[in-house]
């Protein structure tokens, strides 16, 4: 199993950025954990701040990966265009929505998921550990 | 570890309701799951129609569990009674809230949660199985 | 046939609550009148103040009987409950909604059903003898 | 007693159009079902695409008609005019709306009635049985 | 001088719809009130329940009238054609608009004008009276 | 019969200020021409650019007053206290709401006036010559 | 006189929960205070989380009571189904709602109350000083 | 192949109102071009200022009729009605929604279209070109 | 202890001003009651139309008073410049907020206070019996 | 003649992606029947999933297109760049915006476009076949 | 050159005000910033608390002053009658808006102006240093 | 002292773009302005389309700049993400956010700023000199 983990703007700052808010992990810190809790899954751990970017490689995983999980971040409540590429992709390659926190905590703004409506689920506010419930959600789907 | 699962409205006929939405599983079928992956956590599995009992079994909570899932059913989006419930005993009972179907892909009314601010976070989509995440999170929250 | 009768919170006031609203008939008038119109259908009317029972009553309505008539009274502007439990049974146990006053001509809180989607159809203004025609329209529609 | 059955906008369509919606009844099967529950009312049964020329039937209906039937179809939800025609014979010319099918199961915009202010009360969701219960709502509110 | 004074939607009842909101003179007494204060100004009053003979008669207007003073009714609250049309002619044929009632005093819907942006200027609340005072701002107007 | 005429915030300026919405006349002008027009009533002509003193001059209104003439400017959107003073003495001394431009045709937070409700009528789109049809329609309404 | 004193969802809690909102003062402090202050008046002081209940109580109080205090606590804002009860009573027993906190300070969602249109008025933000405020002013009320 | 060409209220003064906006082709100007590109399509033009009277050829159109190309003018933006029409002879008779103007470009009202979720396409902005482009468009969908 | 007793536009016209909303006592009489129940506390108690003149008193109440009472009547609705006044002496001289009529019964824009969250609480709906309520509550509020 | 035309994010992926909504024609097909409709002209065709290239390649047409074809896709309803872009070059470059889909019949997000008013006109629902229609509409405009 | 500076309710209080978010400076330390920075430049420094007062010195400033700095502070975002008198004079004196705190970071009915449409341009967060800024902007202006 | 100096989408169009909206000046024409004002200053003046590079330039800008000035262009409005970015490092990197133009006077979308909550204050509508303004507010608030 291929799974394509999607990490989008200011995520390359995790550890640094507002902590009280993201947690101290940094994404690498992340990526070691998934892939101690799933060895036999092979992950594709990617971060871009470019919607473009990511549009991009989703719409390149049809045939290539099993599943997406996808912290869409600030595009989360802005991108439609990132929501139009899931739903291209999502009867063969299905995906997951990750937040790590809980956005029904913050600004009005961030309690609106344009990209949820083109995942299976969504999992928020378990900062670095929520990763790796997204992957076994999602190896449990692809699974069924 | 002492957990308290709660399930609101319409929840007893899981299985039977609109399987399309919310799976073939019966509230059963998920406490028994749940036990067979924490066997160590003694779970205290409830049901009820009733905003009232579950405000009150959450009231109850303090000193008596370690934490909370709660799947409010149709109470996530008009009840800010049991928010406030849970806000009441959230820093010594922390709580998950968990839906089985992915709400974003339904009615507008649907999108928001009341109750979610009240939670560490949120799991939603992946039927049964997103209580036994949800689970795992919550145990996770408490150890740290 | 059997049908369940429901009713929603404060209507056990009926005849003396703002009877210019309402009107001067009492519940048991209506059950009266009913049971006149249809005495080979046989009623089972309730009245209860609180969702959760109306909610249990409903989701125990499966092979029990062949539909319900229900005024929700007050919670059919804020309960999405009631709209999942008349949902959950809708393909077996049909719904007609019904309402004593024409709440298009009270506050625009009452000019939302929150539970008529959940239903075949609604009735209001008609005050008690909108029972009857609900019960017609319940029978005309199972019969088919 | 003389009642005045008015059908707005496109119901002569009936029986053709969307009949998965509006079913297979055309106006003519309703006119002899009513005619066929109240032999002893005389039934003037108009329609028109107009909302003028129902404006003006309404406004000519005193001193002739005791009561209207009225099913104003897309002009339910956008005409002031017929609002206002019905309230100005209204203390001497009572109505009842009538809708074949559940407006509260589709659009937002159908959802909102502009002329059931100025009605007795409301019937909705029962195909062409409706318009019986229509009449006999009127009869009994007429016959008070 | 030419003047068109048109008359929307129900005021062929005027008198007898709703007196209290709409006085008790008929439009026959407001068109001998209008002749009497300026017997020198030809006027053309007219009445229609539609929309479109109103557009039509506006339409046609040009180089026949020098002026219109309108009364929409209700379509000053839902008629964006009738705005159209008072546009398409008002760089010659100027418009004012009167209302019988003082629409800020009644439902919310009642707040916006449709058509006014489309006129000269507008005056209301001072029931028949009132149309003088706009074939006087009218005249002003004009042999400005 | 004695008239107080007021007029709101900015109105001191006219004459100069954005003459195409408002006209070249001044506040002296406007003056004169409603003494010519009425010159058996006593006109008590004031202008003020505070809200309080408007204020003031109307609660002291009832027993020197028989009517009222308001141009509020820009407090007919903004001023409560205005509309609660023209409604506190209004059983006594009506008043008449004038606009020296069409409001409908500006921005639109000036759609909506917090005053008219409080007033007989409004009379609006006509510049300076608007008062003197303001002072007609008062004393109309005053004599009746 | 006999006052009853209802108190609504999670208040049970009271003294313990969020005490920089709600104080430190628990709901039997309260009672003792109020009764030390109007020792003539009959209080009959009760809590329920169940919106129910809440209904129920307020029905059956006509006859034995002479007025109610409430603190409808959460149900404020979203039951429809209290503020019909207290309608229901209210020409023989009034009620006056109270709030420990000043709700105004706090979410969007708490500035609006169901319940007070149907009470006299209202007394928000003195912590427990306020129950005895409110017993003054609802004594003071029916003593008119 | 037999096209309906429907245009709605003021159409009739294509030429000579507000040019800027509309253009200076007439309507037979438009019908002439039409006829030109596609000799062999038998073109029935009409205007109507009456939304009834488009609803009326609408719906007899089936059988006679292969498709509708509609410029609704106004009517797009306040008429469900037409909208109701186009979708009861839709799925026999496709129609294309046309627009001189283009609508995104003024006010807001205009932005959004009742009529066009029944149509197969839209084209806006061409003025009087862009007939013979929906004409094009209605040929290309029907030969499918 | 000194407090000041603030009241807003057109409380001068108390006692005379729509009595049915806003009782029959005037000013005076409400600053006697206040004055025979707390004789020992030094009231001065003024009253202003002028939006500034009320923030000029707060912003020089530090230093010689202990805490204010205002009734911003109109101004509670649209003053945002109170609300900062109130807040920028808050932390030395606190307020509470009183109005005479309950205005979760009166229009829309009356339901939501501008200045309410900068006091410490409000009360309403007491007529003028609420200002002495307020004196207690504040006079409890500083002695803590 | 050289035009320009511009496909936006996931539009690569055309021909696979949800085929029932946006067709089974690839770009390239596209391309193909858009030059041999007309040879005559140059087309630059071009597909990016980045706002930004977008945006750089509008910015950089002036003197090198005579004109503009964009389909914005998702990017339409959240682009304020492209609508400033278009609008930048807009006097020299004109442009025309194409959706395959009918966007009215989709989510509510999809009913207002951003662009469109930085474009002459807007052609939807006709899927590939569209573009040709743009590339007549905008050819007619330039040569104008 | 002669430059008006006007400061709006409050400010007087400005140094012991909130100084967490407004600062510790008082108007004289930033009269005697500016004066500092541009001693060539006539300064008006004013404070008033009264709309009316700031609208009467707008209004007079013309052919006395070559432009205005304007802190309308809480009259920002509730004053049309300040926006209205700086438009009368704006032609012939410009004026610049400023704010000492950043109001985008506050509640929301603080993130809009009514009076910034009236200013050339707009200055916020700097705090008493804002005000150098302010009359920087302003000369430069006025000496293009 | 190290700034960087942000341009975001069709900034490099400046002096050609929209001119009486932006002005004739260049973005090298304004460097070279800011740079003749504060040469102590080292400037790093970049000009971006794409939301990601301006994201990744802020993320980076940790340790190397001391502050940045930010134009935004139509992000502003719509980027989540950029406002997300600036508050990643805003402890450290405090930003300026400056506009050429007045978005006051533009569209309603204009109105709000997504970015400006992440910046210490906003400069708007003195065209290219509000760079130097912007430069001397942040050096001022850096030096602080």
């Amino acid at each position: 199993m291929k799974i394509l983990v999607l990490n989008g703007p200011n995520l390359n700052l995790l550890g640094t950025r507002e902590p009280d808010i993201y947690g101290y992990e940094t994404l690498a810190d992340i990526e070691t954990e998934m892939k101690a809790v799933f060895p036999e899954v092979e992950l594709d751990f990617r971060q871009s701040n470019a919607e473009a970017e990511l549009i991009t490689w989703i719409g390149e995983s049809r045939g290539i990966f099993d599943g997406i999980i996808i912290n869409p971040a600030a595009l989360t409540h802005t991108s439609l265009g990132l929501c139009d590429a899931l739903k291209a992709v999502g009867d063969i390659v299905p995906s997951v929505e990750i937040h790590l926190s809980n956005t029904h905590t913050r600004e009005e703004i961030r309690h609106k998921s344009l990209t949820a409506p083109a995942c299976i689920g969504q999992i928020m506010g378990f900062q670095g550990f929520g990763y790796t419930l997204a992957l076994r959600a999602l190896v449990h789907a692809i699974s069924k």
